[in-house]
């Protein structure tokens, strides 16, 4: 590997611990705790996970093992910054416990614990990926621990290398299955200990006991960087309108901390498109009412932030991709034969219903191609492959040029379209993240070597210095409830979606007004490690608001 | 404004100076020059800016004048980092000669001049813009100076403002208007100087006596940080190939410059093309082996680098393009008002001639429609709203599908497309060009003071620390030749195109299939203003690879 100059420097940047994590360390268990919802079926389905204290760590006398243990890591799903840094606070924990203590790493996720594919984490290995981005210390993967097949073989190999522990670094989903796992394991007497770790770049993974999800602030912090150029060119051109599309499919967290961080004109919130029950045209009714106000100021600029997920949050555009879910599903053949994508809309539009062949004859042919175009393994459209912002600026152009016609409009519109979500998952950790990432990765060593199963690794308190932050493991049944997926109702964890009565939300709706009506770009510029701390060290403006 | 924390410490950066500009300068005139070619006609056209000696700075006593004087500040065309530097670098310099020194900024680029809209620059004002991305301080434009109208109005307005000079900071086009108004106003016995400070993000204004436009350092520095974190995804995922298309229409030296700083599998340099005649075809299949190499090594991922104007370098599409500009000013009502693009197409096809029909219709469709989308003022297609990351998916999808028939390739192919331009015109400016922008700037106001004109700013020596940098000025003048231009010979500044016998790009074809074979990426992360110098202060390869 050839390493950059920032690289080279940033390998001896020592992360930052919370105290209690800093000598031996004393666990504290709270009170019995219940799941979020449906605790009557949470508990049968989890007779051995169910109910377990939350656990706090203090300094003090310590309990656990100092028996050599091996642990395995697993990364699950898509990237976020920092996931390198849980790693290697797992192997720093673990090997300061005894140095006799080995970590092995399962390769291309939870499909390499299932295929028995893994190498074992060493100093030669971790020191080249302290503080950096990825996760190709060891790959990641998307494969789901769903089957008794797989977990007996997973067991088996696990077996085989003398493990005695697993941690599985992941989102809701993978961290339902590390429960599943956790509880399958106890059943079968096992002996094997399941610990997760909470990642996702969306943020969607979030509450009480984990106020952020890892990788969550650096990627936003590029994310507004960006948006924090493409604004200043915006303000100097001021020529363009530019629509940003950010990561975000299931929850809106990231448009919203990059709105509190940039003050962009517009900012789409799903949640709220939703909670509104909105259209598409009402959405762009928004925009171009946005439009409109700035150009009869004489600024024909601005900036519009819209999540992934968009289209998915308005009930009338969910009703029609799960009806062209269906269609497409019992008419692969067919469909895919067609020559052109007329005849593939003329045959969908008369296998809909009568309301959702409305909508779809309302949209512009380029967007209602691209809801036809090929599905995901689980038979539903890729959200991702939707180019909504060019969507909203081709509708909001046609809006505009009506209003023109009608004289109600002046000025000009010329726009430009970005999806950053790349560009962010494997940014190198900020410092932030750094020590986030590493304290939940010591974190979950600790509740290893203290024989705790279907625990998440938790730190909270996270607008204090790190020093203050607080250490300690949360039931992940604590989390679930009961949801229907695939047709059947399952115990998962709950999303987290932006909470339209939270304070980040407010913050923006109080302030989005002037940010539309004005110019009031923030510009953050990119993440800085070695600069004054208000520079270098300050968490996401979602957190701040939240702790306020 | 609401600063960011970043812009409030970047504020008290003091940027560098060259030895010779941190007290008293005595200029030095070097021999006579000529220019690069067409000594006869470009004499002809600028009897008193021909042949101007070379100017360079050193330290020593003064001949300046101490008259109080006034002088007009114009950002012409596109953005590029350290614009408000040169500016403050003039405004520094102009006030240290004497404090009744005054500067004006001409608003929106060049059309402030002509139409008197300006405001004038006090402390109040350069303060908030020290060490800041944008041109948002007075704002740019891209209004032409070409008429002597314009020229007359210009000289109006400098008189009734009293100003005795005008510093045009542009690109090339941009510089050779601003030598042609200077030789104007001589002519005219006018006492209003010209100097041009060189600017385009391209890099394609670079000459013995211009190292690199400024900007050019950061720009590549966010792009690079870009592709690092995109290439570090890449190989944690391992699932998808990034086609990512960068800035540069007329020259590829930001391709070239974020190649090697991030070492990507393949890296299409527009010039190489050109020179080798290449096709559509044979890039798609250079890319396609590459892809097929990759796969049979397990490895189905990688990243491709793409400048803007590749197909404006391929001849064919050069032709093609040009045939079609022709067609589509010829017949703009007939055109705009068919319903399809398909009619379009067929309408088109049928004026081409038979070679460049040929070359039409073994487009897809989706490209061949971006071919016929609106022109800009000048008639040209809009090369930026060529979606060519897209185009070379598509193709290398359809190549692959056929060698996968033919049983020659046995890999998967999932690619993502990337466009980076507007998130690094406007980046905060680097240490580097921090420092380079504000030499830039200080130098002009020494030209100013000595009372010259169709001169250039010019810093050399940029590998060495900053304090051994070489200032001066050069005769503009000497970088023309003759070019035909809408159809007339006109003296212009010569662009700088990569030189495929030039230092950088031998230094990418010296590692180019080593890097396509393996995975070698680097991840250089965001740019740093705080840390060690090793990380904060490094100068762009290519300017490190030709001072070698």
């Amino acid at each position: 590997m050839i390493k950059s100059p920032l690289q080279i420097a940033r390998e001896s940047y020592n992360p930052k611990l919370p105290e209690a994590l800093k000598g031996t360390v004393k666990i504290v268990e709270g009170n019995k705790t219940e799941s979020v919802a449906d605790q009557g079926d949470i508990s049968k389905l989890f007779p051995n996970t169910y109910g377990m204290p939350i656990l706090s760590f203090e300094a003090g006398e310590s309990a656990a093992t100092d028996k050599a243990i091996s642990v395995g890591v697993i990364l699950s799903g898509g990237q976020a910054p920092g996931g390198h840094n849980v790693i290697s606070g797992i192997y720093d924990g673990l090997k300061k416990l005894n140095p006799a203590n080995k970590v092995y790493g399962f390769l291309g996720g939870p499909g390499g614990l299932v295929n028995n594919e893994y190498s074992e984490l060493t100093d030669d290995v971790i020191d080249h990926y302290r503080n950096t981005g990825g996760f190709d210390i060891i790959g990641s993967g998307r494969t789901k621990l769903e089957e008794e097949a797989q977990f007996d073989k997973g067991l088996e190999n696990c077996k085989a290398l003398g493990i005695n522990a697993l941690v599985i670094i992941g989102g809701d989903d993978s961290n339902t299955n590390a429960c599943v796992l956790a509880e399958y394991f106890l059943q079968k007497k096992s002996g094997v200990q399941v610990i997760g770790v909470p990642k996702t770049i969306d943020g969607d993974l979030k509450n009480e006991m984990i106020e952020t999800s890892f990788g969550f602030d650096t990627a936003c912090k590029v994310y507004s960087e960006l948006i924090g150029n493409i604004q200043r060119d915006a303000n100097s051109a001021k020529k363009y309108w530019h629509f940003i599309k950010l990561m975000g499919r299931s929850a809106s967290h990231i448009a919203l901390e990059c709105a509190l961080q940039t003050q962009p004109n517009v900012t789409i919130i799903s949640e709220e498109v939703e909670a509104n029950n909105m259209t598409l045209g009402e959405v762009i009714d928004h925009i171009s009412e946005v439009v409109v106000n700035r150009a009869a100021n004489g600024e024909n600029f601005g900036t519009v932030l819209i999540p992934e997920g968009l289209v998915e949050f308005m009930p009338a555009m969910k009703k029609l991709i799960s009806e062209l879910n269906d269609i497409l599903a019992h008419n692969e053949v067919a469909v895919s034969t067609m020559e052109t994508n007329k005849e593939r809309r003329e045959f969908v539009v008369k296998k809909l219903s009568a309301d959702m062949a409305e909508v779809f004859r309302s949209l512009p042919n380029s967007f209602a191609n691209q809801l036809m175009l090929d599905r995901d393994p689980h038979g539903n459209v890729q959200v991702s492959m939707i180019e909504t912002e060019k969507l909203l600026i081709d509708m909001v152009k046609a809006k505009l040029k009506k209003m023109k016609k009608a004289g109600e409009y002046k000025g000009k519109f010329s726009a430009q379209g970005h999806f950053f979500g790349y560009e962010g998952r494997c940014a190198a950790p900020s410092n932030f993240d750094a020590d986030y990432c590493y304290s939940l990765g010591y974190t979950a060593s600790v509740l290893i070597a203290a024989g705790k199963s279907g625990y998440m690794a938790s730190v909270r308190n996270l607008t204090a210095p790190a020093s203050e932050w607080i250490a300690g493991g949360v039931p992940i049944t604590m989390m679930m409830n009961m949801e229907r997926r695939h047709g059947a109702m399952k115990p998962v964890i709950q999303k987290a979606l932006v909470r339209l009565d939270g304070a980040p939300f407010n913050a923006l709706k109080r302030q989005r007004d002037e940010w539309a009506a004005n110019t009031m770009y923030v510009y953050p510029g990119p993440i800085q490690y070695f600069g004054p701390s208000e520079v270098c060290d300050m968490p996401t403006k979602t957190l701040l608001e939240e702790s306020k």
